[in-house]
């Protein structure tokens, strides 16, 4: 296996998939965290993951710069796993970089990664139609970014209720 | 069969999908509704339901003590559905009941169920970012006890437009 | 194949997997698009799907319509791709139409289909219950729609970031 995109809805055991993916790999463990520091109930969750995960990993914030820090930290003997997309899309959007450059260019990274990739998405498209315009944006940038990503992935999973169901097989 | 959850959105089938699956089983039916008549709109859901099962079945309400219905109705020779644990976790939490301790009572009830139960849930996870805190915080409890809930069932299916999806197989 | 519902999230691939399919026949292809050139942002995105797909397909515009416009287009020779019945169910609900009668209509439309036919709707009901009435309303109408044509369809599929999971298989 070399990458995989988990996707799912909130709370339904995605990063829990993701270190169970991991923890089949004879490798060194990275954790990308793209969450920001930017208030008490994001630090919090921050934190629980941070505790979930146990020591055997190695930490990286990377709010924006994803393809660096996967560039400086994949390798052939390392597991990587990106948690997650949605926070990673939504700093993007915040600090109003360049969306379609970034998605481009983890696109490139993940067709050539040099170790396992496990990435963890949100689905966010299954709601009414938003009503802001932002919210509405959002969803589609998400939404387009999921498939682009799991064009390139080996293995694609929905999680359901703690549970991955198949999209793309392995 | 021993226990089953079936999970979906809104008006995906999850309902009649339970009363098919009990109609498969030789034994009295017990149907456990979580819904509270809070308006006339919740009312009129309830009485749909309550038609559309047919007078086959025994009508329990429990929008909070879900748990103590369960171990009154349940055994060998009864299948019992209930419907839905949405509807009652926003019922724990309108009425500020302790949602960690009702939810581990009910998954130490499935583990030794004594006889077939149906559990009927809501996925709520996959639309964007709730705005409210209490949106967040419904979303992410909902989450969290459809994989405690689905853990300890045989059975998990995901409704997609009517048709079961299997998600663990029994 | 003579029908097919393809139901997802928004941006999750539902109209290029629609167009995937309609290539593997060899037929005639009609596109009937129901978005009303209602804003620019409509508009946009109806000028997009046009592009994507290319001028091989005859474009037929049935915002309310729908029923009227597929048994002009259908035939044994061509195939018809309905984009979407979200937009049409939004439209019939505007104009406060008939939702039940015109479903119907659609339903039986389907069950006697003198060509292939492949219909793409929205997944809308895993988010939290919408707070105005307005949208539960609608995404009640929408899983009911859902239903009811993924019943009389031969095939459904659920897509999630850009590939299809088999729901009923064909």
């Amino acid at each position: 296996m070399r990458t995989t995109l988990i996707v799912g809805g909130a709370r339904s055991g995605k990063s829990r998939r993701a270190l169970e993916l991991a923890g089949h790999l004879p490798a060194e463990r990275v954790f990308i965290a793209t969450a920001e520091r930017s208030d008490a109930e994001m630090a919090a969750r921050i934190e629980r993951h941070r505790r979930d995960r146990g020591p055997e990993f190695a930490t990286v914030e990377a709010p924006i710069d994803l393809v660096e820090a996967l560039e400086t930290a994949s390798g052939p003997d390392r597991v990587v796993i990106v948690d997650c997309l949605t926070l990673w899309l939504g700093n993007l959007m915040h600090y109003e970089r360049d969306v379609d450059a970034h998605s481009a260019a983890l696109v490139a990274f993940l067709k050539t990664a040099p170790g396992p990739v496990i990435l963890v998405s949100n689905e966010v498209g299954t709601g009414l139609v938003p009503t802001a315009y932002l919210g509405r944006a959002f969803r589609d940038a998400q939404g387009e970014l999921n498939q682009a990503v799991a064009a390139v992935c080996e293995c694609v999973e929905f999680m359901v209720a703690g549970f991955p169901m198949v999209v793309k097989p392995r």
